[in-house]
């Protein structure tokens, strides 16, 4: 299944808000669709939002046949600014649009027609490398995984979330293919549900065993012995190795330490972000409070009480046992090797 | 608010499972009715649960006139069993039950009216007694709130769950009353979102400020600095301190513990078992899959996908930085404390 792809001047996706009961897929050539499509969580998943950013540039300039490249290229910026509006948190997608806006500006000196079709490449190149990641992610990552295995998810980080088999999820699946016996616990994952709606209907149809259990059960499968390790995924690493992630991961990762478990972060290099020393300085999105007092449509907080609701929390470094990447396992001190790691891709793209 | 009362041979309680939207109270003199009010949580909360046991006891023989005693008491053991098969872990439930069956056996050699008279102002007292222990446990409590101070709470704690003002709720509202100046921020409690929908509700009405979180950001709000405690209920503590609650209260501990917050369970005595010597062996429930499948009356787990649903968890007792009762705080070592107070309260009953 392709959760999104790029079909003769259209983005085509699957709604990931009515998995996993409805598989309702979307295709549109409107920004503005599309944008809102982003916003209100269509489309998710860190690396997913990457290419996505990617296409809905390409969307907002497409049409567009302006007399000099110059005027292309405020188009082009115009559409990047309503993307950059969409979701805060996650590196990906300011990756994404840095990278378009840079091929626009290399081509500036060309023509219009020309420009357009360098960022279709580049669109399709950064789901491809996507695609490619996820597999070595996986590769990676399943050295990791014992035989049998017990594996605790939160949130969902599989072929949902990125344009190939997933990160954290790809190590599963690898493991899984190597012939491993796996068994998987679920975090539902609130407000919004995507380990129960997303995780279990992906692994299901990969034929993985999986149970859902509720955030609040973690510590309980933990004591009961049916978890060797915990696999999350990231929304942005700072250079210290402090990791945003889906709200709740930060109390799995403490929960597993306290158990002994394993506690690994799968991330494409994409996602390390070394403009920002700590995790207190990532910005951290606050959704809607609706998405839990009203979170299916039926109220279930009084009118007039206070919500808090972020949707990402920041692991602190010290809970991380390793990172895994498309270029290879991170180990502690994570300052040198996000910095070793870094430096070896920046020479890449 | 009277949560539960008895009114002229009727048990009348509120609806739990229709708050916060709506409040509907029934009126029953029918066991199974009232049986079924306990299994589908419609009345919960291990005091309330102890109160219910008891009058359900009353409902289930008041209307039998049989010829003699010994007939009665096998009629009143029938309803024990009715009632004792409806929730597991609660211990308040059984020891009330214990309460019924002896005021029946001490009364066996009286005439039938009596030992129903009997059966009812024992129901009563049990009822009047947990009121005056709430009354306890918030006066004792309250001595550990700080002025200003932010408390975490999981799960209902309120009127909703006793007989009169609470157990952890009635410190957070004996410490109100006293003018400290209190924020609270509710886990929301999945699978049942009782901390979302009933002590949301409880402390909305008595003008305390409450802020509702996913159980996911309860770590994210104690990095922010919002909390100076965290207060919980219980609905079996064995021997040692460890303590059976909500499923997620021993998620809460460890990360209360990592932030060097005070973790502290409010709990009567009656809820002290030490025929168990340490939290394994509490016998935990089972709640049906689709409280998370189907929670929101929406299907948010694939059809066929395992979910594990324990309605409850065990704390270790080495998280717990006290336990207070309506005799007074408990400190470790608990098998000390506890074996202390369970001594001097049975010479009480």
């Amino acid at each position: 299944m392709k959760s999104i792809e790029w079909i003769g001047g259209k983005v085509r996706f699957i709604d990931q808000t009515t998995l996993p009961t409805d598989e309702v897929f979307v295709e549109t050539d409107d920004l503005v669709v599309f944008a809102d499509a982003i916003r209100t969580l269509k489309i998710r998943g860190a690396p997913a939002l990457g290419i996505a950013a990617a296409y809905g540039v390409v969307l907002g300039t497409q049409h567009f046949q302006p007399a000099t490249s110059q005027e292309f290229y405020k188009t082009l910026q115009q559409a990047v600014s309503v993307i950059a509006q969409t979701r805060p948190t996650a590196k990906n997608l300011f990756w994404a649009l840095e990278r378009m806006d840079s091929v626009c500006r290399l081509n500036i000196h060309e023509s219009v027609d020309h420009i357009k079709k360098a960022l279709l490449d580049e669109a399709l190149r950064i789901h491809a490398e996507d695609a490619q990641m996820c597999s070595d992610i996986g590769r990676y990552g399943a050295e990791l995984v014992p035989n049998p295995a017990g594996i605790l998810t939160h949130c969902n980080t599989g072929a949902l979330a990125t344009g190939g088999e997933g990160t954290a999820q790809s190590i599963i699946t690898t493991a899984f293919e190597q012939g491993k016996s796996i068994s998987v616990y679920a975090d539902e994952t609130r407000p919004l549900l995507q380990g129960s709606r997303l995780t279990a209907w992906e692994l299901q149809k990969r034929g993985i065993q999986v149970t859902v259990i509720a955030d609040n059960a973690a510590a309980v499968v933990m004591t009961m012995k049916k978890i060797d390790l915990v696999l999350v995924g990231a929304d942005r690493i700072a250079a210290n190795g402090d990791t945003a992630n889906k709200v709740g991961t930060y109390n799995v990762a403490i929960i597993a330490k306290e158990h002994g478990i394993p506690f690994y972060v799968a991330a494409p290099t994409t996602t390390l972000d070394r403009s920002i020393t700590e995790g207190s300085q990532i910005p951290i999105e606050k959704r809607d409070p609706k998405e839990i007092s009203e979170g299916f449509g039926k109220r279930t907080v009084p009118e007039g009480v206070t919500v808090y609701c972020p949707a990402f929390d920041v692991t602190p470094h010290s809970y991380i046992t390793a990172i895994v990447t498309e270029r290879g396992i991170l180990r502690p001190p994570y300052v040198e090797s996000i910095r070793l790691v870094v430096q070896k891709t920046s020479g890449r793209t």
